[in-house]
C-alpha cells in the first residue's frame, strides 16, 4: 500500500476513512454474521440489493485495507472464497453496537429483530465467542 | 418526517443509512466527546478541517433524524447551541468501539492516542458514565 495522507490521526476518523460509507460495513456484516463467502452469495442473497459493481468495488477496498483476503476455494477449485483477517474479525463489536443502537432507535423489522436481540442480550461475551468462531474458520483458510 | 423506504429492516443497515458517510460520526464525536456545541467551534476546531457547507448539511441531517436539537444558547442569546438527544447520546458506545478498533489497527497519532486509550481501558462502565454526564448537560438544555 502506498502511504496516504489522513484527515487526522484520530482513531474514529481513521476508521471512518475506511468504513464511512453506506456499503462497506454491510459487506462485512454479510461475511461475518451472514457467513457468505462467495461473490455470488454476497450478491444474490443481499438484503439491501447491492449492485455487482458496488460489491466488487467494496471487496477490493476491503482487501486493499487488509480486512479480507481472497483465495481459491479449496472445495470448489473454480471459485474464489473471501475470508476475514483478524483486523476484519475485530469489527464484530462495532457491528454489534450498531445493531444494539439500531434496534433501539430505528424501524427494525421482525425478521431482523431476532438476530439483533441475540447480539444485544449476548453482549460482549457473545461477541467474543463469535470472533473466536470466525478465527477458527476464516484464519485457517477454511 | 415523511415515511421513507429503507434498503432493509436490518438495524446495521438502518444505522448506516443515517451514519454511513465520512462526516456524520465525526460531528457526533466532536459534540459528544469534544464538547463542542456551537457551529463556529465545530468548524474552526475541526481536526479534519470540515467545510462549512458540509458541517451545515450534516447538522441538518442529524436534526432531521432526531440525533441533535438546536436552541438559542441561554448564555449567549444571539448564538445557537446544539444538544444531543438520547438517541444521539447512545451513539457513544458505537464511537468507543470504533476508537478501540482504530487504535489497534490504524495509524493513530500520539495526540489522539491518550483519549482512545482512556475509552478502551475504561470500557463499557466508562462509556455509561460519559453518557450519564451527557444526559445531565444536553437533555436539560444546559
Amino acid at each position: 500500500m502506498t502511504k496516504k495522507s489522513h484527515r487526522s490521526g484520530c482513531p474514529i476518523n481513521l476508521s471512518l476513512e475506511i468504513l464511512g460509507d453506506k456499503w462497506t460495513l454491510v459487506v462485512i456484516r454479510d461475511i461475518a454474521l451472514g457467513h457468505r463467502r462467495h461473490f455470488r452469495e454476497l450478491l444474490t442473497k443481499s438484503d439491501e440489493g447491492i449492485a455487482a459493481n458496488m460489491l466488487s468495488d467494496r471487496l477490493k477496498t476491503l482487501m486493499d485495507h487488509g480486512l479480507i483476503t481472497r483465495q481459491p476455494d479449496p472445495s470448489h477449485k473454480q471459485k474464489v472464497i473471501y475470508s476475514l483477517t483478524e483486523k476484519g474479525i475485530e469489527l464484530v463489536p462495532v457491528l454489534a453496537q450498531m445493531a444494539v443502537w439500531g434496534r433501539k432507535h430505528l424501524p427494525v423489522t421482525k425478521e431482523f429483530d431476532a438476530m439483533a436481540k441475540t447480539l444485544e442480550e449476548g453482549g460482549p461475551a457473545l461477541w467474543a465467542r463469535l470472533m473466536k468462531n470466525l478465527r477458527a474458520t476464516h484464519l485457517s483458510g477454511r
